[in-house]
C-alpha cells in the first residue's frame, strides 16, 4: 500500500485495507497499465527526488589500464568507414548498457597507430580532443588541418566535417569528449559521412583558425557581424594555457587577485567571438593546484569528467578518496561532493555539462 | 564481425577471420568490459544515428478512456502528503519503465474530487496546467490563488510553492505538463514539502499576478530591473487566447498577415517581462485551424504533446492517421512527421521542449 | 593664467609670469587655433565636469498657455506637405536656438483641426503620441489605422510611415514625443515623404496591431522568430493603463508588493516581443500617486519630460517648487533632483532617454 | 512664408498673403517665442533632414604639424593637477566652439616630456591611447602599470583611475581617443581626482591585466561569472595586431577567407569576456591595405577618426582627395563617403561611435 493510500482518514473510502478495496485498486492499476497511464503517487519519489539522485556514480579509470587496452585494439581492429574511429568510451558503472561517463557526457580514449588516418564525417554532437601526451596527429576541421600536441585542446564543433591523420611513426592517444548522451537523450543526432580521404593532408604548424582567431582580443572584422554558436578557434595551445595558469599563481603569490582560490588557478576555454564557453553544450577548463593545496568540498548540479594532466594527488568523491596519477580520468555526477588534494603541483583538465544546465536556469552550486 | 573489422584490406592484420584473431578480439572485448570501456566502432550507429531515431513513438491517448480511469482512482485513492497529487502520467509505449510522454516531457491528467485539496510543495521542475473543461479549482502559487477555468493555461514555474483546492461540488480534471524527464535525465531535481494546508484559501476571480502583469505591454516599474527566468504571469485566460486566435483568422480573411499559414492561427504563451517562452524549458502554444484546413507535413527535432481542446479532425504522425476527438492527447517525438486536418474548426493546445533545443543550438525544422 | 600653468613649481620653466613666457604662450595658442587644436588644460572642467552640468534647465510649461496658442495657429497655418505637422515644440530655455525639451528629447503639442489630416512620412526618429484629452483622430502607422483617445499612448517606431486624420468635428491636441535631438546629435536622421493621402482612411475601433499583439502574454507564432527592435503593439489603451495602476495601489493597500513605493504606482510601456522599452531610445511610463503622497528626492542621469494627466500637486526640481495643473509639462535634465507631491490623486505620464543611457552603461541613479 | 503656409488651397484661411494674416502670424510667432514654443513647420527640414547633414566636416590634420606644436607646449605648460593632461584636442572646423573631432568623439595628441608624469583621475568617459611611435611611458590603470609602445592600443575604461609616467629620457606623444562629446551631449559626465602620485610606479613589461586576460580564448574562471562592461584587457600589443593582419593577407593570398575585402585586412579590438567592442561606446580597429589596393566608396552613419600608422596613400572624403602621410589624422562624419587608396602597404588605426549607433538600432551602411 502506498504512502498516500495510507491516508485513510482523508477519504470517504473508510476501509482501505479491505480485500474488496484492494481488489478494486489492483484492477484500476491493471487498467492504467493497459491505457498507458502511470500514477504519480506510486512514482513521485523516483521522478521527483528531494535532491539529485544520479544513477551515474563517481568513478575513476586508470590511464595505466586504459592505454594498453587501446594499444591492443590497434593490433586487432583497423580504423575505417563505418566504425569511423578507434575510440573506446568510458562506461559509468551506474549506467549499465549505455557507454556514457555521465548522463550527458561521453569520454573516450582515441588511439591512432603510426601513419593511420580516420575518415571524415560530421555530426550534430559537439566534440573536443585533449592531448595528454604525444604529437604527430593533425585533425582536419572543415578542411583546416589542426596540429595536436601535448596539452592542447582541439575543437570540432557540431556539424563540422572532421578527420584525423597520424603522420608520424609513433602511435598517439588522446581524450575525446562529446555530448553524445545529451544529444541522444534529446533525440537531436544527425550524422553524415564525408570523404574517405582527408580533404587537406598538409601539416601546418598553425591552423588557419588560429591565424585568424588566435590573437588575444583581436577579431577579424569580416566575421564580426556573424553568429558564432561555437568557437571559431579550433586549437587552444598548451603554451598559452600553461602561461595563463602560471600567471594566476604568480599574481596570487604577489598578492593580486586572479586565482579561483589561494593556490588554485583555473582557466576556461572560451569562444573569442562571444566570451561564452568554447562549445555550446560543454564547458572545458584547466585547473592547476600548487603542491599542498586542498580544495574545500564542493557540489554542483553539473556533471563533469576530469583528467590528470600532470602531477599527483587525490580526489575525494562523495567521501571516497582516490589516488590520482598521470592520465587518470574520473567522473563526478551531479551533486557529487568533490574535493581535490595536490600532493605535487597538479594540473587537471575538466569538462562538464554546465553550459546546458546554466542555459536552462537550473545550475546550483554548494 | 563489425563493419570496420571487415575493412581487412586497410590493416596489417591480414587474416581477420582467422580463429586466432577472433579469439584475441574476444579477449580484448572481455578486457574492455572489465575496465568499463565500450568501443565506439561497435556502437557508433546507435550512439550517433544518421538522423534522430527516438525510442519514443508517436502515440495517442483517448480522453474518453483517460477521464473515467482518473475518476475511478478518485474513489479509491485519496490525495495527500507523500503521493502529493492525483495525477496519472501518460507513458509513451516506446519508453517502457519510464512514465514519460516524450524523452523530455511529462503529461498527466490530474483529477480533484469535490472539496478536495492537494498539499503545497515545490520542485525545480517547471509545470503548467491546461484546463480542458470545468472550473472550481484554485491553484495557489507562492501564496497567490489562481482560478482555473476552461481554456486557461496556468503556470507553476520551477521552485514556486504550489497547492490546489477544489471549492466546488463537482470534480475537475485537467492536463498537467512538466519537464520531469528532462530534469531527471540531467539530475537537476530538488523537491521540498510545503504546508499541508494552502497558505491562502481565498478564491479571487483574478490572481495578484494577473493584476500586476495581465495588462498588454504594461510592466510594473518596480519589477522592471529584476531577472524573470519564468513568466511572472501565472494565468493566461481563455477569453484572451480565444480572441487572439479569432483575430488572426479574421485578419487572414481580410487579407492581412498574422496567421502561421492560411487558415491556421497560432499563439505562443510568453513571459511578458522578456518575450521568451513562459517557462524556460517548455514551449506552450494554442493553435486554431479553420474547418477544412490541412497543414503541410512538417518535422522538428523538438518533441511535443498535443491536446484537442475543441472540434474534431485527424492527425497523421509518421504516415499513420488518427482521428481526433475532444480531449484526445498525442505525443510527437523528435523528427516525427506531423500533419493536421481539421474536419471542423479545430483548437489544439500543444507543449514542447523547443526552448531547450533552441538554447542548445540544436533545433532543426523541415 | 590657467590652473595648471600656475603649478610653476612643477616645471623647469621657472618664470611663468614673465612677459616673455606669456608672449610665447599666446603665440602657441594662436598656432593651436590655426591648426584646429584645443588644449585640454584650458577646457577640462567644461569638457569633463565633476558631475553632470546640463545646459538644459528644469522648466515647466503650462497647458493653459500651450493649448490656446496651438489653437490660434490652426487658424493661421494649414497642415500640409513640407511643414508636415502642426506640432509646436517646447524649447528648453537652457538650450537657446534648439527647440529641444532636453538634450535628447523633443516634446511638442500637436493640434489637428476638425476634418484635417496630416500627410504620411517616415523618419529614423522614434515617436509616440500621448493623449491628454479628446478623441476622433486616427494615426495610420504603416497602413494600420490606430484610434487616438484620452489616456492612450500611441507609437510610431522609427522608419514606419505614418499620417494622421481627424474625422470629427472637434479639434484634438496631444503630446508628441520624439528623439529628434538625440538623432540630430548623432547625425542619424533620414526622412522620406509618403503619400499625401492616408493609405487607409478607415476608422476601426482597434488597430490590427492590437488585434495581433494586444492580448497579455500572447505572441503570434508567425512573428515569434523575427527581430522586434521596437514594439509591434502600436497602442496602449487607457483602460489597461488605468487598471494596472489601480491594481498596484489596491495591492499596496492589501499589503502586497507591486507599487514602486508606498502610495506610488508606476507602469512601463514595453515591447511585448522582448519586454524591453516600447521604443529603443525612449522610455515611457505612467505614474499614479495617491493623494498626499510625497516622493523622496531622487536624481538620475537620464533626462525626462513629464505631463500631468489628471489631478493636481507640485513638483520640486532642484529645490524650486512648481504647482502642477492638468496638462502641465515639465522637463527634468540629467541629475536634476526631482520630488513629487500629490495634492489630489495624481496621474503623470513621463518619457525619458533612459534606454539610451542604460545601453551605453552610463545610467546612475541616486 | 513657409512651405506649408503656401498650401493655401488646403485651408479655410483664403487670403494667406494678406497683411492682416501676416500680422496675426507674426504675433503668433512672438507669442510662441515668449512661451518657449517652436513650430515644427518652420524647422522641420533642419530637425529632420532627408539624410544626415552633419555640421562636422571631413577634415585632415597633419602629424607633421601636430607634433611640433605639442612639443612646443611642453616647453611652456607643465602637466599637473587641474589641467590634468598635456593633451591637445583636434577641433573639427564644422563644430566651432567645441573641441570635438566628430559630434561624439574627442581625439587628441597627448605629449609627455622626459621624466614627466600626469596625476591620477577617473571619469565616466571611456578612453584609449594609440601609440604611433616611441616608448618609455607607463599608464597606470586602477593600480596596474601598463607599458605603452609603438603600435599598442591601451584602454582606460570609464571610471577607472589612471595616470601616466614617462620614465625615459625621451618625450613621447600618442593619440588619445575618448567619448567626451557623447558623454557631454548626454550629460553623463562624472569626474574625480585621484592621488597626485601614481599608486604604482613600477614598470613591468606586461601588465597584470595582460597576464590574466592576454591568452587567446582563455578566461580566468574566477572572473567568468562577473559583468564585463568594458574589456578587462588593458593592452593590445602591436606584435599581435601585426601578426593578425599579416595572417589575413597571407590567407587571402592562399585563397582562404578572412580579409574584409581582397587586399584589405582588418581586425577589431574586442572585450575577451564578451566578444563585444573593447569599450562600450567606441569601436577600435586596425586596417591594413596591400600596396595598390583601392577600397570601394562606402558610407556609414557612424562617425569615425583615422590615423595613418605606417605607409602612404590617400583618402577621398566626400569626393575630396587628401594625401596620407605617417601620423596624419582625419575625421569622417556620419554618411561621409570614404575611399582609401594605398600607395604603399598602408596601416591605419581607426575609432568610431559605431557601438553607440548599433545599440540604438540606427546604424546604416551603404
Amino acid at each position: 500500500m502506498d504512502v498516500s493510500e495510507r491516508l485513510a482518514g482523508k477519504t470517504a473510502a473508510a476501509d482501505f485495507d479491505s480485500p474488496e478495496h484492494q481488489a478494486r485498486l489492483a484492477a484500476l492499476y491493471r487498467d492504467f497499465e493497459a491505457a498507458g497511464m502511470t500514477p504519480l503517487w506510486r512514482t513521485r519519489e523516483d521522478l521527483m527526488p528531494f535532491h539529485p539522485q544520479p544513477r551515474a556514480v563517481p568513478h575513476l579509470w586508470r590511464w595505466a589500464q586504459l592505454y594498453p587496452l587501446a594499444a591492443r585494439s590497434a593490433e586487432l581492429v583497423p580504423v575505417g568507414r563505418g566504425g569511423e574511429r578507434r575510440a573506446i568510451g568510458l562506461s559509468n558503472p551506474g549506467l549499465p548498457g549505455d557507454p556514457y561517463a555521465t548522463p550527458t557526457l561521453w569520454a573516450a580514449i582515441q588511439y591512432l597507430a603510426p601513419r593511420e588516418s580516420a575518415p571524415e564525417h560530421r555530426h550534430t554532437q559537439s566534440a573536443f580532443r585533449f592531448v595528454l601526451e604525444g604529437e604527430g596527429v593533425w585533425t582536419v576541421v572543415d578542411g583546416d588541418p589542426v596540429a595536436m600536441r601535448r596539452g592542447d585542446l582541439l575543437l570540432t564543433p557540431g556539424w563540422c566535417f572532421h578527420g584525423h591523420q597520424n603522420v608520424s611513426d609513433t602511435a598517439m592517444a588522446w581524450l575525446d569528449g562529446l555530448d553524445i548522451p545529451l544529444v541522444a537523450t534529446l533525440d537531436q543526432g544527425f550524422f553524415e559521412f564525408g570523404p574517405d580521404q582527408l580533404r587537406d593532408a598538409s601539416t601546418p604548424d598553425r591552423s588557419r583558425s588560429e591565424r585568424l582567431w588566435g590573437s588575444p582580443g583581436l577579431v577579424p572584422v569580416s566575421a564580426a557581424g556573424r553568429p558564432h554558436r561555437a568557437s571559431p578557434l579550433m586549437a587552444y595551445r598548451w603554451a598559452h594555457t600553461d602561461a595563463a595558469l602560471r600567471a594566476q599563481l604568480d599574481l596570487d603569490a604577489e598578492g593580486h587577485p586572479g586565482v579561483l582560490a589561494p593556490g588554485h588557478a583555473a582557466v576556461r576555454f572560451t569562444n573569442p567571438a562571444t566570451g561564452a564557453d568554447a562549445l555550446p553544450t560543454i564547458r572545458t577548463q584547466m585547473h592547476r593546484l600548487r603542491a599542498g593545496t586542498v580544495t574545500p568540498p564542493a557540489r554542483t548540479t553539473a556533471s563533469s569528467v576530469w583528467q590528470v594532466f600532470s602531477g599527483a594527488g587525490s580526489v575525494t568523491l562523495d567521501g571516497h578518496a582516490h589516488q590520482l596519477e598521470h592520465g587518470d580520468i574520473f567522473a563526478a555526477p551531479s551533486w557529487c561532493e568533490l574535493r581535490l588534494h595536490a600532493a605535487t603541483d597538479l594540473d587537471l583538465f575538466t569538462f562538464s555539462d554546465a553550459p546546458v544546465i546554466e542555459k536552462l536556469g537550473l545550475l546550483r552550486i554548494a
